[in-house]
């Protein structure tokens, strides 16, 4: 990015940003009508794009790529492919083969042992089916939707953003097209991100907006909750949802995992598994499906104190950052160390900037490659309900900048929220530095009183006054020193009058030790699809001056296979030899592929190379002299080494576990000279 | 089971069994109507049970189990508890905290390990969300149903057998019921299995059956399919259930697994995940729920050689087999070799037998007693509709025998049914040992005429043709020679009429080197979370003498955490050597736990031993000095070692993954003796 030729041919892009930048700040300060600050920054969200994709333009490495070529390996040798494709399949569903499902296997137990294992984090798998109310709670209900219109007459859906902006855009570019209307089009795509439900169809309205495939009338904007919903049970009574994050499940233990840490903060809690969002056209392969694998942590911490223990270990670790701040004056990012960034106050606090440091770890062992990472700040106004703060690990793939990991400060939402919807407290102590006096005023039930005059109910009342907030113990208060009666309200429906004879309302002074709050959450979430999606474009290579040849070059701790063993041919004499290599690597817990199939030895070491095994043993003619020795091969280089039989199984292993390297290998054996034929 | 005092007990129970099981024999060997086997098998089954519950009720390991204090040690230290609970809670559905989660994760690597490495499978990762017609051509749709009625005012819902049964032996157990009541009573109940849904409709009738909650009116009986329903997209069109199984995303798989085999079998493909039934009325626990972890295989082979390359290295496992036959004559279990076994055909081939071979090894290497596993198979009347023969490994617990893991021969039957839904031939092919000669009938199109005449539409046409079956061809050979024209139907609906002038009908014959035919299924199918309830109820154990100090003994291969830091006190001197031992653990990919609590030191081994911590090192003041030593104790026998600081790690990590053993470890090293105060 810091090439001065591309700089030349940004500048004015960064300049439009800029500008619209500055006004949405200035709207925001003189406190501008909520709608002009919308359009403000829908205006500006369109700028930035402009200048994203210009920039991506100019960046050889993604117009280089191809994308058809991979995708037709990855579906020809099953790493994943549409599920149900013999029934017409789905679109947005996706089963992993055997060498999709080994890389998602490899990433996730690098994953436990990075994030779950290092940092002893409490490790849950709850239920994926949930209950209505939790995520009514949780906002999901009311807020996690998208609007659509219907064809009136074959019910094909369409995202309405996606409708209009392509209606207008046709509309616009029509031969016939006046300048007044191609400004007006122009005037309401860039609104759109701003526009009401009301707008909206207004706009369907005015310019006739037809179903794009037949022609029919559309149906007013509906709003469409992207959780599947089904029936828990029989009755048909318990509407639960598939949930659309697995966060939820680690709120509601929240209490049974203090308890499990023995009452101290901080800690984090992590799960892996799998979750549901029923998308109105899912596309984009990999990047938006229906069901797909999450990794995420909810690390739970003072709100005063998010200061973090290993943070030290971190602080020079350097990030590419684009702040809000930067987005919206359209400068590029910028590298930073993370110590810095929070030092600075870029970035909010330790613990967030911890969890951003060790995520850039994370995916640079997996084979990220480092120039196309980055942190992008949610701006305010994108930010999701429930955060406080975020940064989004985007992964630059010929999609553009995916986002692949959120790491947000989801603040004390959550907790709080569920706290309300089921009156349990799910709050921390913490231990006052100095103790402290506190007024409490509580409800004083006279016991005898009320079991003479209520019997079997009296119970019923003391727990409902028990429940009364410090506002209803006012009013009782206030009522009975007016001589009346308060009237409480069971949980079952009924009321009761109690007056003086039977309640009391008393003022005390208390020292409290301790004092509760609701903890702050800071949550780092992985959606792996993405993730593996990314890792598997920037690993994707052809060979030089033969580009049919394509394979992966993913680093061994995450490729499916760590090895490959081939006799050269089907003689027999090999077979023993191929069989006690296979025991000892499996033994070894190395998984392998013996390919015995007949085919010349570089079109089998090729399709090895399609399914990114990095090491092969060879078993040739030899081997079968003393001492035994085979060939071992490298995929990314294609070199060989002649290695004893003996060694080679501790050799791949310590390849394969990353305590070698393959040029420590080439300086340790000697090399084995041969032409790769193919044909 | 060879206590004689017990058989003496037995003895006419198992006679009882014995003379129904022969009347069943003689019922089905004369070809007598449905019904009456159906009720006589009714009949065999109670007598099975009660000749089973005696048996149990005779064994005292069972007896002096203490379910209660588990369950209660469980939640305590959130192994598992119920999802949602502050909301309420759902039943049927659970949570796995952090120890649950950690058990539950290293019973699947080394599941992943003992099968899918070892034997080299295909592991997959498939949908959750299933389209209707899948589950249609599977069987889901029309027979994954139970009977249920409802309370027509509250809605509540009862499983119908259930609630039958319960009503009877209510009415029958009334003071005032006649000597005839209660023989009519028990004969519903017996025959209650073999009731269709009229015939119980009448008995709730008869009865007067209410519901035993409200004395409300119950509708009719229902067929409740206990698949959870959902909308896949927004258009509402798209019906689609949560799997019931995991293993219909193998089978829609099939070509392309074969195809990744390079075409060769057999193979065997291994998916772990999430399956779903909407049970009526969850209970029992983690036995019977709605949502819950399977790992299955599928090991698709020639269905004419379904012997195993591997099968000699199991042939003399020892397992306990419970045949039909037996079952059906009241007699025991028996212990065979599995090579015995198979070669007198009780087991149906070597495929079937490897498998139960390794099922067994792999659930006495978690920790599963010997004693308490028996295989027992199928008799005719309770296979599955898909099964041609299947072997339960069935655990016994305090819920008396368990299935655990189902060993079935699927057959051919799913490949056939998606065959026949889809149109996609599902089948493998194998070269012939003699190339046959096969008479081919095939239509043969003019194609210049076809086009002269049709068009565009000549492909649809061609294409329509080469679809036609053996007996359209000959309809049409028929047709042709009698002068007339063939109507063909195109998948649009529209038809057309064909002369000799636009095809002809050939007769050859071909010499074919390749047979296709539909493989066979052998399907281990591993309910996690039963095998995991049923190894907590193994390992569970109170100290002698202090039965308030309860412990599971779960193998250090599935602990959830391996090893346990405990600095004697809060001393600071402790610190940096609790700090060491913890990096170094991380380091060797030890999970472990530090308490730093306060509390003695007896106190927290037994906080440790509650989670099963296999290994506990102890920091105390012997360890400041040099050289450096920490104590090791062993969660079994209390029993403890001195021990130096610089081996414990590599020590720990060889006791973890079973290269040693304690009593190894106490030859090795000098004992510490200690009392642990609890208190």
């Amino acid at each position: 990015m810091s090439n001065p030729e591309i700089e030349t041919q940004l500048a004015p892009l960064r300049e439009r940003v800029q500008e619209q930048g500055n006004l949405v700040r200035e709207l925001k300060a003189k406190g501008a009508p909520e709608l002009d600050v919308k359009k403000a920054v829908a205006e500006l969200k369109i700028r930035k794009k402009v200048l994203e994709e210009k920039e991506l333009a100019l960046t050889p490495s993604v117009v280089s790529f191809d994308r058809a070529k991979m995708e037709d390996l990855l579906k020809r040798r099953f790493f994943y492919d549409q599920s149900f494709a013999i029934y017409g399949g789905i679109t947005g569903q996706y089963d992993f083969g055997p060498m999709g499902c080994a890389l998602k296997s490899n990433i996730l137990a690098l994953w436990r042992q990075f994030f779950s294992l290092e940092e002893q984090m409490l490790e849950v798998d709850c239920s994926i089916l949930t209950p209505e109310p939790v995520l009514k709670a949780s906002g999901h209900v009311e807020r996690f939707a998208d609007l659509m219109v219907k064809d009136v007459k074959t019910g094909e859906c369409f995202r309405l953003d996606h409708l209009i902006k392509q209606a207008l855009e046709k509309l616009s570019a029509a031969k016939d097209a006046t300048a007044e209307l191609r400004a007006e089009c122009e005037d309401i795509i860039i609104k759109l991100d701003g526009l009401s439900k009301q707008e909206l169809a207004d706009v369907l309205a005015k310019y006739n907006i037809k179903s794009p495939l037949t022609g029919n009338d559309l149906t007013p904007p509906i709003e469409f909750n992207l959780m599947f919903a089904t029936q828990i049970g029989p009755t048909g009574l318990v509407k639960g949802f598939l949930r659309p994050e697995t966060a939820q499940g680690i709120f509601v233990n929240f209490k049974r995992l203090l308890e499990f840490n023995q009452g101290k903060l901080p800690f984090a809690v992590a799960q892996i598994g799998n979750s549901f969002r029923n998308e109105i056209s899912p596309r984009s392969g990999l990047i938006r499906v229906r069901e797909f694998t999450m990794a995420e942590i909810e690390h739970f911490c003072d709100p005063v104190h998010k200061d973090h223990p290993k943070f030290k270990r971190v602080a020079n670790e350097k990030l590419t950052l684009y702040s809000a701040c930067n987005q919206m004056d359209g400068k590029s990012a910028q590298a930073l160390t993370i110590g810095e960034a929070v030092s600075s106050k870029l970035v909010a606090n330790e613990t967030l900037g911890y969890y951003m440091a060790r995520i850039q770890q994370f995916l640079h062992a997996i084979g990220i490659k480092p120039e196309c990472l980055r942190f992008r700040q949610h701006m305010g106004n994108e930010m999701a309900h429930y955060a406080c703060d975020c940064w989004d690990a985007e992964i630059l793939t010929s999609y553009g900048w995916v986002e692949c990991v959120g790491c947000a400060d989801r603040s004390a939402y959550d907790l709080g929220q569920h706290t309300a919807a089921t009156g349990v407290r799910l709050v921390a102590e913490k231990r006052l530095a100095v103790p402290k006096t506190v007024e409490v005023t509580e409800i004083v039930p006279n016991k005898q009183a009320l079991g003479k005059t209520f019997k079997k109910e009296a119970k019923a009342i003391t727990d409902a006054l028990t429940k009364l907030s410090l506002d209803d113990i006012k009013t009782v208060e206030t009522q009975l020193a007016a001589g009346g009666q308060y009237k409480l309200r069971l949980p079952d429906g009924g009321t009761h009058e109690l007056g003086t004879e039977s309640i009391a309302v008393k003022h005390a002074t208390k020292t409290v030790h301790v004092e509760e709050f609701i903890p702050s959450v800071v949550e780092p979430s992985f959606g792996i699809g993405r993730v593996m999606y990314a890792l598997l474009e920037h690993s994707f290579q052809c060979r030089e001056g033969d580009e049919q040849r394509c394979y992966f070059t993913l680093p061994p701790l995450v490729a499916p296979y760590k090895c490959s063993i081939l006799p050269l041919s089907n003689n027999a004499e090999f077979q023993p030899y191929t069989q006690q290599l296979s025991s000892a690597l499996t033994k070894a817990e190395l998984s392998h592929k013996v390919d015995d199939s007949s085919g010349s030895i570089g079109r089998r070491y090729a399709r090895t190379d399609e399914i990114a095994i990095p090491y092969g043993i060879t078993v040739d003619f030899d081997t079968l002299k003393e001492p035994h020795t085979v060939t071992l091969r490298d995929r990314n280089t294609m070199k060989q080494v002649r290695i004893g039989l003996d060694v080679v199984v501790s050799v791949v292993k310590d390849l394969a576990t990353t305590k070698l390297t393959w040029a420590q290998v080439l300086e340790q054996y000697p090399a084995f000279e041969q032409q790769e034929a193919t044909k």
